[in-house]
């Protein structure tokens, strides 16, 4: 009874995906078993497509590796990555905020996927509103980004204040860095979906990968011709 | 003690947001008694500002419209327009999809709105994901915009659905369109949050109006020079 | 069977919580029915105290106002007022501030409060962290308090970055202001109890009154000697 | 002290509750120590009965199978199975879908419970609605199941769309795979519960085993006489 | 302004629901304002076809009525008909059982949906777990139907008690019926999610609606040759 | 259609239930249309049998009254008594108190409750925590007491002080008085379940009902011979 | 700075809160240091105390036991105690229930501590409601108890049934057994408080203590005289 | 990959913040991986700037600790102190409060903190409401403090008794010390934020180290001149 999947067509890997939504093909490695996510890496392998895995842990990424695939690991953002970065390629850039120090994972998924997807990204970290002075001070660096994502925990109040200073559309991130009536980053996403300011969108808690794709969605715009 | 604060600067007019963020003025209206309303109103109609109400009530909209202001509304959306259509204009078009007929209120806030902005709007109403085949047989047409506002309630899953069908960034608004464990739009909240398909941001509960804002910054890119 | 309670001793009036918590007398009308609220008033009236009364409805105004006592009324903060106002003073100033005007009727308690119990308030409205400047542009004025009532709805984060501008404590105030995700204040309650910047505490959502007396507490600390 | 419950009844054992309710024998492992458990199986043991153990956890299984009991064990699904396969049979056939290949433990723990009923069993892995294509694909081999099990995390939208394409029940099952705002399971189930499309109702997160309980009471039906 | 929808294709009729789920033609009334309501059945009237209104309220059947389709009403279930019963029939019958006096509006929608639908239906009200001697003397009629509903408001108990009593299938309806903790429903809601009988789904709250269509497609099978 | 359930035996009345359970009958009138209330009472008026109906409206009261029963009506607690007081007779007593003025409806829900049934009851009303000396004057009469119920809203601490004063079981009724953070009564409800101080045990919100009934199930015993 | 509170009273012994509430003295070890917990144990040995200790890690137990404490440990209801049974007795005798087995260890720590306080227990062990047989073949034993303690997880419905079936007052104790929608014990929490049988009272998720407690000033009243 | 952000500007030390906000510089450990921390500390450690850490593991300090700074760190309150005390002094004193001996951790990371800015601090632990006697025996010790920290978990009684016994401004801490329906200190947090005393103001669940910034930020009133 233990190999009650083994033959089975266990996952429809969508060939198709990158071609029909414009993005390269991406995995999500939690809840995968370490046999699962190899069989699958191996088909991209065999089809020499680059592909991007997200919450990817030490021992999937170890165990993966040690069967022989061409793959790249970041600890911090538990991003892994196979044959390399994608062909494709994206006008403008992208710029990840992030509120505080703790922020910093879950900005650096957004960050390392967006630069799979062939974005350019500027990072401007520990930017929180408790000390307002050091946004302001880099506010006109953000202000020449063309998407702005913006991550953070506890109070969750960075997106806001952004969308309230620059023309860009802001990409929001809620995250669980934060403890007591946090509630697991129920706090943070709350805030930012009863943003006053116009112009914030929000994805998942600790959804940096999302909220990368859309930013890359956006940025497909601005090469396209006016009709 | 009755009019304690009738001549203090109860409301900060923002006048240069409109340059600062790129959009137009535009005001909420729940909230304001009607007083407050019209002075505000007022003020702008001395500087012959457009202007772009939201959640205006039947009551508030007769008020000021007797006291002679140049004002249309429409009812089911609740929108207040003061002098008119707003100069600005946007390259590009957004697609407002809903899932029933009882989420057209809200959908018809983001699409006004974005009228306002200077957007070319295509409405695609009642394409709901419990009779697939109205969905696929509109799916052309909506791929042909540049963006798109899902509109739904209850289980809230079109706009997961819709971005694996299009390239084009997904802007989801959940509406309290429903009963019982909907829990006045939580539900479909919560559903867009968690879309498994990437390419899908989240505004607030029936918040049209910030889904049109978002989709028009998103479409100022389309205008800009590739750098 | 139908007046059970008419002449048992139903409220217990403190008439020496005054001295022994330093604060005027008050009382929270809401709930009460028009005879216990008059009762009540006629029994202070009778000693000649100054009393403040709080979400007091325009029927019960009236009721009590027909009945021949000595009150005056706001209606936006539904403030009753006998006798006049209270004997004490305090040393200091409280910067009372929201950040939208919808804010206000709450704001208004807590101002109508502070000023009762002997303060001095100065008001800022409408200095919500969407248009920046607007806030930046009073900061100066706000420093110069001893204490600073933050009212906010919605996201609520003007506390936390008003927390990281100033020395003064900042005593935050959800209010119930805002719709969908914003769940009657839980929203804004959340972000200030974890705001990211310390020098915040938080009372009840719309509690102005709340807010107020917390406020008087602290003021009372100024006049003290040095021990 | 120790042994306080040694010698009472602890466990009442339903051994007519297969005649009552038409099911087979079933334990819920988790939450009883491997003591009880064992003692449960050995009365089962004894009276030659199968029975079918859900949440069997590893250590469980490797306790009761060392003190000698002819147990099965799949590591999957945590599934355990005590004297081989029921003796029931049903007519027609339960479709088992999953969203995502995440998902899979559940619906195995539903394969495998139906399949020991006496239900024919056909699973359709990994056919979520973010690639709609994969699940359109299947849809003609999908509707000619009298039952169908739907078995998704994140969204959850998998039951809806289902039930607007085919004439069978749907059974929606919930799981707690995702993060951040799915909150253990909780948006799937609100999702599922406020289907738009009717057709579909829930058991709990991650019950597969009440899935396929409630599908095999509904394949009873077919085989019964039209009366 | 006002008619910005008049001339749109604003609800999409779904003519062939009926022939691919096997349902007859149904509408939810709640959300529609009466002009769209009036036309959508107007268009149905031309087919000849019969339909099946859920929460329509009073005033909306006064309208159409007026307007001179062939309507009836239900006021305690808020049920309408057009042009009379649905030619489907069913084998088979269902129980439609409440806890208490108060849940039989939501029961009476169940009731009066399955009877369209062409099932025949028994009604057990009133026959909650508070009086157990009341369901006990009324199991051996309830135990011949094939279907059950099963609706309960307050702690939501009687399904799982069914479910341990009868081998059919039960579809359990929470209603919001109580008050204080049941918070609308979501206490009985959460009770029968949580059922320990398995061979209890769950509906959403108040939706007897939906727990008659599951119920209808449930006995679907009756009627089908064994395969 | 309109009177689908006329003739059907719409509630079981629970004639036993006096007997079985020890408490006199007693009817929810909530949910209950003033027509089926009217056949119940008729009921039991034609048995003689003194009834006690809760959540009894002014609407409700009137149309029974003006059909000619023989009720009396309490408009604060909405408890209507049909045929005079309960022949039952209860040994000891309860103290009834309330933390404020505005939870007095529910503790006279409570007292009348408990009247009817026999029991001797004490009122010690506003004796709430902010005033901790109002209760510390009282706590000898409320120790004399065999069984205390304990009312409030807002933060709901009074049932923990009291507990930790007195040898008696204290019941605690948590209410919907209060605003903002007390979501209808969930905050109290909490407290109240989290006591640090046992001999607490809690019923639903505004249940003075349950309360009073659980009390004199208690009394029940001390008439008891000690076996 | 390592030893901030060594020499502070950390922990004020309430000697005599045995007297004052007529209970045994009693410890919440969960929480405590073992340390701290030592120094409280020897306290009371040195005053020759009996003293029951609730949520007792084994580590805990270990280490004041290997410090030479006159100490019995219970593992699966993690009681300690030392110094022996308390000197107290108490007429009459409890009723300890459990839906299902995975409730037993909640029920032991209500049931020893019972005994503990001098009360006579008889255990009534997976009588749950999904086998009313079970139920219905002790409930005669059952209505012998003068107090009954039901405890339950998922669903927790057998208070409920429990409360309609005898004369003595329920006890509620809500188990986090469960999964899923259980939500850690909030779901039969919330069905024991919304109970539609009147006669159940609820303690804490998990409470088997509070819940004995309760009990035995209940069972304090059938030894008094009736005055 | 694995070094994406080792040469990045990664945390904005907030080198001013001291001077803008009257607070000594301080760190929140939590959250930061050891080689962030270290940097961060190092430096502080170059400017001779007295630093104090919060929630600091065990890990964290072991590994700055043997880098060699000067560290000195406290267990029970996870609190890191660089370079020693702070040059601050404040007027004044604070006394804080627990409800437990399991609250005293976050009590400590509210007393250390307040000492490390400078205050005096007098500890008054486990003076919870259900001994009420133990707090009223210290109340007037407690009067003599300028501001009052309550720390308590379970049902959060504490700050709302105490702010009805002194003047001072009373700063509620509520803590994740309960189990059950305390739901990780939901259950204080709402307690304490309904408090009908007024003078109470919230701080995050165990934010101990927020209420004594708050508190000395009050306390700095105390040495100001009267203007």
């Amino acid at each position: 009874m233990a190999e009650v999947y083994s033959d089975i067509d266990f996952a429809k890997l969508d060939i198709s995906r990158s071609e029909r939504t414009g993005m390269p093909e991406t995995i999500y490695c939690a809840g995968k078993n370490k046999h699962q996510l190899l069989k699958i890496l191996q088909t991209f392998a065999e089809h020499k497509v680059a592909v991007l895995g997200t919450r990817c842990s030490q021992e999937q990424f170890e165990f993966v590796s040690s069967a022989g695939l061409d793959v790249v690991y970041d600890e911090m953002s538990k991003i892994l990555r196979l044959n390399g970065q994608a062909m494709t390629s994206l006008y403008g850039s992208i710029a990840v905020c992030t509120g505080g120090t703790a922020d910093i994972p879950v900005a650096e998924e957004a960050a390392l996927t967006a630069e799979f997807c062939g974005a350019e990204v500027k990072r401007f970290y520990d930017v929180g509103i408790a000390g307002l002075h050091r946004l302001l001070h880099k506010v006109e660096d953000i202000r020449m980004a063309d998407v702005i994502i913006a991550v953070a925990g506890m109070e969750g109040a960075l997106p806001s204040v952004l969308a309230g200073l620059v023309k860009a559309p802001v990409i929001a991130v809620p995250t669980s860095v934060g403890y007591g009536a946090s509630f697991g980053g129920l706090a943070p996403l709350l805030t930012m979906i009863n943003s006053c300011a116009a112009g914030v969108s929000v994805v998942n808690i600790d959804n940096g990968f999302g909220a990368a794709v859309q930013a890359c969605r956006i940025l497909n715009l601005k090469g396209k011709n006016n009709d």
